[in-house]
């Protein structure tokens, strides 16, 4: 028999679509972790009886349940009294919760505001969830059939408390085999052609969930304690293609690439047309860039492009400022410029405007300069705007990580 | 009587937390500016069980119920089963959502699968809904005290089909007073000051709703028909600060900027150090950018910043690469070398490593150079990586927003 579980979300902000709810697709995800089956998320506003109906019906589905929101401290905050009327309990006033808000505030050399004592209110026999980084306490409650964990609404809070305080408690409950979940992330490959490839993978203790982030795919191989999950990767990665799966638990393909390039002591610079920038601010996402990335000229004019990277103005009248020339012409101009080991060059039109019969919206040159020569690849890209400019920033990274593993 | 909806969102993809759901929110801030109050909102997978328990439930509650998703050609697509399974009749094909689907593969040159036949059943009853940018039609079904609609999860496709077909639907059931909303979108200013700020604005047949998206804050005026919904966007801009509002009703900072420079026939180039390439991928996010951004220069290393910006290396030596003199070098240099109206220079250290005594993580130096001569800020950013660099980019558009507002 699964292990269900429903997520409630509270939150008016969330019901009325101010903000999009995060909490409930993390929450789902590491519940999931532990073998458990998700049954419903419900989102409710800041209405007494509507949480307090839908923490009745949860409870009724679920064998645990994980609410989030409406511990804070003022009159819309109504998680706590919509909990003590769903079990049939008062509210009162826990000591050791009071004295957590107070410690929270002392720790910021603040006055506790009377306001924030409400916090301290638990459904009588609730058991008390420590905060250790806010003023709303979490409870537990459980009515035999089921677990209900109340969390505080902010994710900062509430991911800690899941992980430290929720998981134990629900793996210390039921019986549950771990899953490991191998993450297996993928470049240049459509989710659909991802899900052709693995189509029969499946096989009892083993399932295959998908995930696109554009344009990368992510495949996540969920595999049951037991069997080996090193070697369904490396099944999983020949059937997928080993030039698209950049990473195996990894983090995202600029930060491999970083990783890389620091590994090997080398050094790229960029000139972007189209992509003005953003692959650039891909590689120095995280912290320590400087370690291999010297800079970049985002070359949007065509005077840009011959005052930074020496691109020859009539390279680019003759050929046009998207060419096969041109984005090799920026890739070593600055290579030569920067000095660096590698270098990166793209011209593309991203659209929707600029098109031509012979250079379509979409039209796509990459170069990457480096010791062994220039690689270019031209692609023609079907999305709009945005999705073209993303799909150029990968589709470059990606070319320099293949540049890289040809020189190992 | 207030109307209220819920909105019911299906897919295992949703639940499982590997997609976050955006059609809820969207959908829930259409039927709001109706003035419909938002009850709940469900997710559930693909279990036909789950769908049908939930479709019901929602019938019981609202007025009004949307459900986006399983209408696909699978068999995981199980909401027409499921809602006619709720209703208590059988599914029947519709020869005219058949014809319909029939029209959408005869439009793209592709013969149909004879799959996507079966999207063409419809609860017995049920009025069809058209989709005309994809092949699962829609439907409606009225219980005499609940209207609910069925679209297509795809958010291309279910948009159209409410603003075309759900909300001319339910205007014409239900007599409400559409409210109009106000937009102003506000920069250098904490959710909580803009709150503070706002405080007591509220009067009957006016909300006030806040949406952080940071580093911008929106406030939303939700006004009454019959209101001068001008008149208190005024009041409103003159409570927030009338420099913190950077537009009404607009796109984002960069748009506005971007817009402005076009009308002014002026152009901008960027030097950007710790934001690495964000203030160009910012600028040219929309189309038709090369009205007005030249280039820029990513200068990460010192030796970017000389070469393609002619910083003096002594002065860099001298007074550090964060510092006053190295921000109005950068954007007086890189707007000398492009020939634009203004220059840009960004240079700090955006954390968590970096910092020293004198220079801690967060501190950030933007100049704007123009015809008027050197604009410089200096600010000590308390944020993570990322939020330092989104916020350098903010900071840093809006002190050339500023600018071009003191040479109107």
């Amino acid at each position: 028999m699964p292990v269900r579980f429903d997520i409630v979300s509270q939150g008016e902000e969330l019901l009325s679509g101010q903000n999009v709810d995060t909490n409930a697709p993390w929450i789902s995800g590491e519940l999931q972790s532990l073998g458990l089956v998700p049954g419903r998320v419900s989102v409710v506003g800041d209405e007494l009886a509507s949480i307090r109906a839908v923490l009745a019906e949860a409870a009724q589905r679920a064998s645990v349940v994980v609410c989030t929101g409406g511990l804070g401290p003022t009159t819309d905050d109504l998680t706590r009294d919509a909990a003590a009327a769903a079990f049939g309990v008062p509210l009162e006033e826990s000591a050791e919760g009071l004295a957590q808000i107070e410690e929270r505030y002392r720790s910021r050399l603040r006055p506790m505001p009377p306001t924030n004592r409400v916090q301290a209110l638990l459904p009588r026999g609730a058991e008390l969830l420590e905060n250790r980084l806010g003023t709303a306490p979490g409870f537990a409650w459980d009515t035999g059939s089921c677990m209900l964990f109340f969390l505080p609404g902010v994710p900062f809070e509430m991911r800690p408390m899941v992980i430290q305080q929720v998981l134990p408690r629900v793996r210390a409950r039921f019986s549950l085999e771990p899953r490991r979940t191998v993450l297996l992330r993928c470049v240049s490959l459509a989710e659909s052609v991802a899900g052709e490839r693995m189509a029969g993978f499946e096989r009892p203790g083993v399932t295959v969930g998908y995930r696109a982030s554009f344009p990368e795919v992510q495949v996540k191989l969920h595999v049951d304690a037991g069997l080996d999950g090193d070697a369904l990767a490396e099944e999983a990665i020949a059937r997928l293609g080993r030039q698209h799966v950049f990473g195996v638990g990894t983090g995202p393909l600029a930060s491999v690439v970083g990783d890389m390039l620091r590994e090997r002591g080398e050094t790229v610079s960029t000139a972007e047309s189209c992509t003005a920038g953003r692959i650039s601010a891909e590689l120095t996402a995280a912290a320590g860039a400087s370690d291999f990335f010297l800079g970049g000229a985002v070359v949007y004019a065509n005077a840009a492009k011959t005052d930074f990277c020496g691109v020859p103005a009539e390279l680019i009248a003759r050929e046009g400022a998207v060419s096969e020339s041109v984005a090799r012409a920026l890739a070593e101009g600055v290579r030569a410029r920067m000095g660096s080991t590698w270098g990166l060059g793209v011209t593309g039109i991203a659209g929707p405007g600029g098109g031509s019969e012979e250079k379509p919206v979409g039209t796509l040159h990459i170069a990457c300069a480096g010791p062994g020569g220039v690689d270019h690849t031209a692609l023609r890209l079907p999305y709009d705007r945005l999705r073209n400019l993303s799909v150029s920033v990968a589709l470059t990274l990606d070319l320099l990580r293949q540049a890289m593993l040809k020189r190992t």
